[in-house]
């Protein structure tokens, strides 16, 4: 497999098996190591507060922590030589978020919404990611800031 | 309605009312301005990573985020004179999580999770709570630091 | 005065009377709601590791402190009509840090550093800046966010 | 050298090597893996805002990051064997701050202060500290929270 395919190959897995992001609807739309893209809709079932009717900052929290998990995933991936999918899923077996922080801009509000992530630290055992939520209007709700272990 | 009383009448409409907390399985147990506390069960959908069927860290965010909103509340609630359900909840329209720093220290495994919170800044217009995700054998999950608009 | 000589004379005042920045060899040198930038030289009175000769992770907190808020004010005194020294001075007296991130991306070598920043939360309350360090090569050593009391 | 006389070595040669500290006036007052602490006098030169006399931020978070560097540097030390000095110095040559939250609780004022910190989580590659910075009448005036690079 080449790295784009293995990107592939581990985007696939990952939709297909990771329940709180599907209990979410959330969908990893691009698995890239210089960009990585998490896309999902409004549902009234995200609302933290009735009375605003905008995104819990739990679903805006846990959209920025995948995106950022999927770029260094993806970071650690580029980095393999050409690699079985056991050797991946190794590898990928110690990935986890060390510390996220979340600033919440603007009120979750719109009808689709993606949260996007590149990496501003590459290192052999911590990585460290910067994060944006965005809706289709393009209004900036969140930005985030993740320290991954990656080894 | 006295302290005990407010806080008793805003906990349940919250706990009634918040469809994320609710579809996470998320319940107010303690809502109280020295000590504020979130309850939840395991539950498969709440799985992350599903080789190591731990806790995904939304759902940690999550927890520590209401948490510290719950007591960040009760601290407004506190301070106000005597007042009717309508004042409460116009005084509580305002409130709304500026950032939130979530550590994750441990592995998101249990059978029962309770996150807490205090408060360690408690001004006219920003308040600041840090919380704890502790589970039923008391292991230190999660550590968060969070920052409430107030007014 | 208009904003630009606002800024100006701000900066200058900032400058000639704060005695931290002034130990560390910081100088303001863009006051401005857009983009805020603050300038230093390499001094070994800065080392905080004696072994690797790099910056003390304070002189790189304080160079980030100091950005955010020289935008933060510029953004106060931008939406200022019109005003004295006096009223600018009153209001910027309620200026201070909330909570601040900073992330340790690179050592801090080099011989002159430059700690940029800009708002990413606009608020009458409370205003959110990213920041940035770079040396004279544009290594990228640090990265932060800050959270302001504006009013 | 027991565990005792590593803590006093390392603390000696850092109070004596660390050319910022020193210039702040820090002191590593206690070097403990279960609790450390720098204390330092208020002096006019760690100024920042001359029109309120509180110590600036980066005074606060330079403060903070010694704190949580020496209790991780401990916690090091701690789980070494009986060590030389050389091979001490190698093991904390490894040490760095990877990130910092500093929380502003309350106005930096005082004659007298102590930075304290405790380790909440020690792992083999990554330990997080918390810290707190309290003056002489025991005023809570920052919180903050680490992560350190251990190996």
């Amino acid at each position: 497999m080449n790295k784009e395919q293995r990107f592939q190959k581990v985007a696939e897995l990952w939709n297909a098996n990771m329940p709180f992001n599907q209990l979410l609807g959330f969908e990893i739309s691009r698995f890239d190591d210089t960009r990585s893209e998490i896309s999902f809709h409004w549902h009234d079932k995200l609302i933290g507060n009735p009375m605003q009717k905008i995104l819990h900052g739990g679903v805006t929290a846990a959209a920025l922590d995948l995106a950022g998990g999927v770029v260094a995933a993806a970071s650690i991936i580029a980095n393999m030589e050409e690699a079985s999918a056991q050797v991946i899923q190794e590898n990928l077996s110690k990935l986890g978020t060390i510390d996220l922080r979340t600033d919440f801009l603007r009120p979750g509000r719109g009808e689709h919404f993606v949260a996007s992530a590149h990496i501003i630290r590459s290192g052999s055992k911590v990585a460290v990611a910067r994060m944006e939520l965005h809706n289709e209007k393009n209004d900036h709700i969140a930005f985030g800031t993740g320290t991954y272990m990656v080894s």
